[in-house]
């Protein structure tokens, strides 16, 4: 796919790419706000903590976070290019209507369509057991007898660009890196078949993206290199690279069968955008957005089940409150995120003539735990404003400046649109991420109607406020 | 199984019933042992400063978690009746004498042989799904095409006796009973299949008996009444099973198809014993023990691959270190404790007569995580000594009072002989027991070496004293 190849540097960002709980903000320290605006902000104190409390307290929230169950319980996981996702499509807009929100519109797509079959390997030396897989997305198939070949176990590309070219042909490469966070270990899950491949290997396997396992395999994206021989390549368990690692190091001879099959083509799919229009500047667009659909483990409740939810919920509850800002609030729920941002490539090639009017952006794509505040992008002014506004949701007030806010929004911050992601407590977010274990068990209500609360007053203040936010 | 009838009180204390770690010992503040004694346990300081620190510093703990690590590797799963098992016990023979301790034997006796073959399930309405299944050991198989029946969740035994027989009859029972500790809720594991065939049930699906999951089943054992249909049960996980409750609470009618086969017979194992002989009274015996067996899924790492090695460990090296107690230590090796005690039993059986001689008997079935102290069962002045003795462990020197330590020597404390089972910061315990999550993964070599100086330590101050240890 040619929006791969393009976009190998957006690979390593998909789906919270941040562990968001551990920034903290020590800049911004200096901020000279004009004292007109820093009043005007503080004004806003009233209408964002009635914002809040109608949420939380007067069923505004409960009710979200019922359609927010049922609509995960009766979708399930929605990858792309699936009909389920269409579906699902297919019932937010029709419950943004029952909402009473009308101005809602779909723009379509071309998107990957990669369908896992089946899936099985087995260790056949030294001694036979079971091994757990997951393939990742556009992983080739195996041939129907499956690959049976020795297996090398390698800790980083370093060791393997050190390895004689003969110690890896006709080898399955089994990478097991420690997770050290999700941005640095994930290049072995989005590259490792092609840097394999390069030294002749016939398949990959990768320690599981995660820090914590109950045997429990994580996909994600994978990217194959131009002028590579693609190979299979499938996660495994941090129990069995490491059980394959001390094999090798008591040198075993280490034989795996793995078998894999798939389909991967092209269909249509949707982004949905629900507007509140703007009461001055219905051009001008402040965008909250999650993305609809999701991996086909699990059942995409917290990626990005929730983080869609607060901000289709925005544009909603606003309404509902009868609350209609100055500028216009769009909630996007994005397609075709898991496979490489797609969803959000075609609204920016689409929208390019209009980016000057997104005043700011948001994502929420890193789990909507306890809120704890923003990671902000943008221009030293943009994140004065958003710091001065952020001071009325204390303790909901950290600042983050990861540089990469969001997964799909980097492509507006890219182009210098500045945005923000939601901060929240999200340490177990990657033992869940990709796996089966994205489920609504994971999920707390107390703790997303306080991110839907904080993130539909926080939009609406940003989306009123007399002044733009300035870019760099 | 005859064995399985008349011991239903066990099943529900197999493997780690007591969560150790919570116990915190408030009796036994008025000991008043003869100063001579205390004196004399006192002088047994040295000794065990000695015993622990050639086992944490002079390499003798490292190789023995080296062979631990190894025996798991190459093992693996250890289930009850299986050439594997009788393999894995060969080898802790051989090891054995390796180590130069020759006196080893085993006891034969017969062992249930159930396996595993295919499991699946699938949830066809209201929407489809497919449901992670794991048998319970002895569960009977489906018709090969299954079974697909209306499901109805049920969260309590009081809820079933409630309802209606229409309403039960011919449906899959799920049992989803939130987890509140392992001996509170395996009931529904061990009796569920039971009580709902009682009620004309076709099957039942049991929420895993764990406080965390990331969709990960567990198994475990169950017990079919007399007289009643022997309907097939198996466990979900904790996420399927809100799953379904919700469905429910929604009103959905919740249609499953359930496949299960498997076997079911009987084969021949052993119970391992290993002697150091005792130099003044070889007769009487401290028995330290744990299990050799596990259930077919996980690796058998920590239940109870941990406790059996640290248990065997204990001859081994008090023979190396040239340290030979007045009384008996004998290392049990216990065969075939996940189907219900079956090696315990047998060994009561065969050794009646020399019950008497048993002076402390000891097990580690509930993890070798962070050793605390003990828990403890015996009279009042058992408990005294154990008290004064453990002195000279702290911080090592908890001690517990749960009534029922240890999984197979229960047997053995119902009897009236006094004993103590490992007890350690074992809060996680049940997130991976009796699951595919049980692997070297969850064991810390600092920890388990620190149980193993601490078990070795305490046996040899038991097996060396000049009294016996009082019974009741």
């Amino acid at each position: 796919m040619v929006y791969l190849r393009k976009s190998i540097f957006v690979l390593v960002l998909f789906c919270g790419f941040v562990q968001s709980s551990v920034i903290i903000n020590r800049i911004d320290d200096d901020c000279e706000l004009d004292p007109k605006l820093v009043e005007e902000i503080a004004a806003y104190q009233n209408v964002t903590r009635h914002i809040m409390e109608e949420i939380r307290m007067r069923g505004l929230g409960e009710t979200m976070y019922k359609e927010y169950t049922e609509f995960i319980d009766k979708f399930g996981a929605r990858p792309s290019g699936t009909e389920n996702l269409e579906r699902s499509i297919d019932h937010m807009i029709n419950l943004t209507r029952q909402h009473g929100v009308n101005d809602v519109t779909t723009e379509e797509l071309q998107v990957p369509h990669w369908v896992r079959l089946h899936e099985s390997a087995r260790m056949l030396q030294p001694r036979t057991k079971n091994i757990a897989i997951l393939g990742f997305g556009t992983s080739v198939s195996t041939p129907s007898e499956g690959i049976t070949a020795e297996a090398i176990v390698i800790s980083s590309f370093k060791i393997l660009d050190a390895t004689n070219r003969k110690e890896i042909e006709g080898k399955i490469v089994v990478f097991d890196a420690p997770y050290v966070s999700y941005g640095d270990t994930v290049v072995y899950r989005s590259q490792g078949a092609s840097k394999a491949a390069q030294k002749g290997a016939v398949a990959t396997l990768v320690r599981s993206i995660t820090p914590f396992s109950i045997y429990s395999p994580h996909t994600g994206a994978q990217y194959y290199a131009d002028n590579v021989t693609k190979i299979p390549t499938a996660a495994i368990t941090l129990e069995d690279a490491d059980l394959l690692r001390r094999l090798q190091d008591e040198r075993e001879k280490i034989v795996l069968n793995i078998k894999m099959s798939n389909t991967f083509d092209t269909k249509t799919s949707r982004n949905t955008l629900v507007d509140l229009k703007g009461t001055e500047h219905p051009e001008k667009l402040v965008i909250v957005s999650g993305h609809i659909d999701s991996w086909d483990v699990g059942q995409g409740a917290m990626d990005d089940g929730g983080g869609m939810m607060i901000s289709w919920f925005v544009p909603v509850v606003l309404n509902a409150l009868k609350l209609k800002p100055k500028r216009t609030v769009r909630a996007i729920l994005w397609t075709s995120e898991e496979p490489g941002l797609v969803g959000a490539q075609a609204y920016l090639k689409q929208h390019t003539k209009e980016l000057s009017d997104i005043n700011f952006i948001m994502e929420s794509d890193e789990g909507t735990f306890r809120p704890l505040g923003l990671d902000v992008a943008g221009s030293k002014q943009a994140r004065c404003i958003v710091k001065e506004v952020l001071k009325q949701f204390a303790p909901i007030n950290k600042m983050g400046n990861s540089g990469y806010p969001g997964s799909d929004i980097v492509l507006f911050i890219n182009k210098g649109i500045p945005g923000a992601s939601l901060l929240n407590q999200n340490e177990r977010y990657f033992w869940f991420h990709h796996s089966e274990g994205d489920t609504m068990d994971v999920q707390n209500k107390t703790d997303v109607i306080e991110c839907a609360a904080f993130w539909a007053a926080f939009s609406y203040v940003i989306a009123d406020l007399s002044v733009d936010i300035p870019r760099q």
